[in-house]
């Protein structure tokens, strides 16, 4: 018996109609099929980033796609304010001083959300405009808690800088108001909520953040948004695109829409406090506070004695089950689940039964039946 | 009936064990199974290319990896030497230009090889080793030029440059002999002659070019080649690979073997010989002198009176058979058809009835019956 139970955040599990639909033999990318596909996909995701700016496609991962951002809107010197509450935004930084951008780092404590009033007395100190760009994690992966965009916006009212959202673990499974909220560029990758392989990076870009890329000087080729936009006019790419997995996109787009996007955000939100509370009856503590803890992904403080990477290893020889540790200086102390995309009710029930028999296994007496009850309340009550 | 026809220089059609490979569930990408694939691809790929080197493996498309290869071996205002035959050649060569290289081109005439003897004197003249590196595209897909790279090394015997070479439509159907042609860096893209969608680069660099890489001051981040030799070495990358087309690769490796590199060669040689003579006793012209004629892909010149374009799109229309127009200056003047990766005999057969009906069509008296009888006499006495 080989089946397997992916819950990670990202990859993610992939429905079969998706899996199908990314074998089907090649079509030439400059041809009317492709053209008819690409187009109708690149309009149809606009939904998914409830916006109306374009979105470009790109052959890449998450990074890639964040690094386009940054090659695009920029030039070398230009100051910009990171915001990062984990690993996934210090790379946005690190990826911005890699190309020589000026970065004003704020870091908030791990497993907490951004400090809005902070950031507001940095921007609201910015009188001369200095500040180019704000940088920012939707969805911190590594530390499973949301930031709230939407408050950025007022603070960003009277301020020239672009906000760029880094959505690569949210985007199609979180509420994210690309044009009411006032997001100038969006990044995502498709292998988390849009349930695709690995393997395409998706960026929507706003008015004025095409101004921005007029003016900006970094040297750029694959990633050049200009010639993206100008092939995108005619349903094509500059270079050769993913065929498959844009096969497989117009195929998980059908999935997004028929099921509504209002309800897949209720369902993650839901997912993931039945979770939360089954592992709190657990005796296990989340790593992020309740009022920040992300809809697609939970890191969990592992139990004092036990190892995570032993936990996962058990795991996943028992019972199949990938689960995630945790990164950088979180390596020794939590593990990560995934709740997004293809993912109900029943697998936050199999996902605490695994995780509980694990970790009675190694000698934390977890209690299964209260947490499974517990979770069944929650799903019960508001599902 | 909607069966189609892929003769287009790329992408080209998949065999059925690789699309369904590529249907498989995901699987976490820095878990024990996705390594020991990783790690396999990764070592049986360098067969492919005929080396010891490293070589990997980026999700990007081809152009991506001919920036990688920029990016990762030079600085800016290094100064390099661009032999370019078409289309292919100067891309590369822009993208050399866009991250500020120094570059000289050398430019033969399209249709044409590279005249060694040229090379050879702008290589000898170059006493203190100003040129760091020599670009050059071994198959020409715009063209339909197959460039003799085993020619370069005695030029190179004495001279620092690095040689790097785009074999996006050649590696894996052409002999490109790496380590013994002293070859520092190949780039190549899965959607060619390995038989697979598009959506990965695979980049293979030479010691030499790894000292390059040491002392280039570019800015690079999503293609940086040591933190992904970094993350070979554990059967990682550093961002989350394509997936799905590694599990295509392997598979598509598979029969690459089971067939033989030699086997595949000769065959490649084959059907474009029994193509070319076909369409020569069909009254057209290929755009590329016999001597220098690429395995994969033959352009060929389309009849006085006749639009490429309409050409086509009537071949499309009634046979589902797609081939590839000219490029640039050559998109009223040539067709091209691609014959790599998964093809046969029977295809070449087939390729060539459908172009002299649809020629015929048009009102240019194709002599289909002579044409078809001469392939079958090239692929009966020497297949």
């Amino acid at each position: 018996m080989k089946k397997g139970y992916l819950r990670l955040p990202g990859p993610t599990e992939i429905p079969e109609e998706v899996l199908l639909a990314m074998s089907k033999p090649m079509i030439g990318h400059r041809g009317k099929e492709f053209k008819e596909i690409f187009s109708s996909v690149s309009e149809e995701i606009k939904g998914v980033f409830q916006t109306q700016n374009d979105v470009l496609i790109f052959p890449g991962a998450g990074t890639g796609g964040l690094e386009a951002a940054i090659v695009n809107l920029f030039s070398p010197g230009d100051k910009v304010l990171l915001i990062s509450v984990g690993v996934f935004g210090n790379r946005f930084g690190e990826i911005a001083e890699r190309f020589h951008l000026d970065v004003e780092k704020i870091e908030f404590q791990w497993g907490k959300t951004f400090d809005l009033q902070i950031i507001k007395e940095r921007i609201d100190k910015d009188k001369g405009g200095k500040i180019k760009g704000v940088i920012v994690t939707h969805n911190e992966t590594s530390t499973g808690v949301l930031n709230d965009i939407s408050s950025l916006k007022d603070v960003l009212r009277n301020h020239s800088a672009l906000l760029i959202v880094d959505a690569v673990s949210s985007l199609g499974a979180v509420d994210l108001k690309t044009d009411e909220w006032g997001i100038d560029v969006v990044v995502t990758g498709s292998q988390k909520a849009l349930m695709l392989p690995p393997g395409l990076t998706l960026i929507s870009i706003s008015p004025k953040g095409w101004d921005a890329v007029e003016k900006s000087q970094i040297p750029k080729y694959y990633w050049d948004f200009k010639k993206a936009k100008n092939n995108l006019i005619k349903g094509q790419t500059p270079y050769t695109p993913a065929i498959s997995l844009i096969f497989g996109l117009k195929e998980s787009l059908k999935l997004i829409y028929k099921e509504g996007l209002d309800n897949i955000f209720s369902r993650h939100i839901l997912l993931s406090k039945a979770f939360r509370e089954g592992i709190k009856c657990m005796g296990l503590t989340p790593f992020a506070d309740d009022h920040c803890a992300s809809p697609t992904v939970t890191a969990i403080k592992v139990p004092d004695g036990i190892e995570p990477s032993k936990l996962r290893k058990k795991m996943a020889d028992e019972f199949r089950m990938d689960i995630a540790g945790g990164q950088q200086k979180l390596q020794d102390t939590i593990i990560r689940v995934g709740h997004m995309g293809y993912v109900d009710k029943l697998d936050i029930i199999s996902t605490l039964w695994a995780l509980g028999m694990t970790l009675e296994e190694l000698g934390f007496g977890a209690d299964i039946t209260s947490a499974i009850k517990k979770a069944q309340q929650v799903l019960k009550k508001e599902g």
